[in-house]
């Protein structure tokens, strides 16, 4: 188990096919905490596939990394495989105990809802998530992020990026958040108002769900 | 040399000190086209670490991927030892020429203009490069991101994911990219409206361009 007195230590869990923006959002932002070190951690350390390919290196165990001030938990569709992973869950029930902060990102929430921790709380996840993950027992809100007690959970994919730096704020202070915020130019201006079930055109909230019945069979 | 008849190939170059979410925010985009497929690309084959530490793994060499119907150079602090390094502007000079798009994120622009290849173009890069980018005779441009025939250069870090999704409607279609934006979820809500030098408090605005001078030195 690795101790540096001192340094906030972020863990980020890796696993095969985990989405590469679940994982990059929250780092791009939270590694630039003062005095902090993130920890890329995975059941065993090595090379980690995102759903389409991406390769990103864990250098960490679990048993590297037991008592990290952050957890935080990507998402994908290798999600769903990790569900009854006893390890895994075991170790997020034990990291939680201690941690200031756990949190989630997409489908990432269901790994928490899970190991137990998310019953009663209030949480958000990827919208085509809601269902599977009410399953654990949250009461499931149509948010960007949602902070309940120490536990804050993100919408999809990119909503990482939102909660993160809510999260940093509170963990240094709002300034340092705007300063990051101004530094990664997050002035978003995406070229087409499709980003949630409401706005999008029908038919593409249909095919998607539809899609990912599929997948998840 | 690869050749995959029919296969939209889209390469991405990774070297040290690359910024994580220059990489990512169009990974997470484009590698969704159908019936393409990303080529992490380096110098040498290897883990590369973001400016904080992360780990990418680039699979194939520069002369592997030599004709890349898509070329996206991301930025980050590492940008600038590149600029003179002759083997990866030659690189890019000779995949300009057959790529159907040449695309660059933040200060991966400057490359692009060590290359030659943004002379008399309008483009832009991150609020914090552009007196940099200038030397190179392009026209910059106050935008998130700016097309120039098939070049398109977009703004800091997380403006590569609204240019990607202004990219893919052009490579696919428009309803393809609200597809994308859908299944990532990319409505989004930075707590804080701070993310351009207009809008952020001039102290961080000050503080920020005060840092980048030092580090370039």
């Amino acid at each position: 188990m690795i101790n540096m007195v001192g340094t906030l230590k972020i863990a980020i869990l890796l696993f095969d096919n985990f989405t590469a923006l679940d994982v990059v959002g929250p780092y791009e932002v939270l590694s630039k905490i003062p005095n902090s070190k993130v920890y890329m951690v995975a059941v065993k350390p090595g090379l980690y596939k995102d759903v389409k390919g991406l390769q990103m290196s864990a250098e960490y165990s679990l048993k590297d990394i037991e008592n990290p001030d952050i957890l935080i938990i990507p998402g994908g569709f290798g999600i769903d495989s990790l569900l009854n992973n006893q390890e895994i869950v075991s170790w997020i029930q034990n990291a939680h105990i201690s941690s200031k902060w756990t949190v989630s990102v997409c489908s990432g929430a269901l790994l928490l809802g899970a190991a137990g921790i998310l019953k009663d709380c209030k949480v958000t996840t990827h919208w085509n998530r809601k269902e599977q993950l009410a399953k654990y027992g949250p009461t499931i809100e149509n948010e960007r992020y949602v902070k309940d007690g120490k536990i804050i959970t993100s919408a999809g994919v990119s909503a990482g990026i939102d909660m993160s730096l809510y999260l940093l704020s509170l963990v240094v202070n709002e300034n340092f958040a705007k300063a990051v915020q101004l530094g990664m130019e997050y002035d978003p201006k995406p070229p087409f108002d499709s980003g949630s079930p409401e706005k999008a055109p029908k038919e593409i909230v249909d095919k998607i769900r539809q899609s990912n019945k599929t997948n998840n069979k």
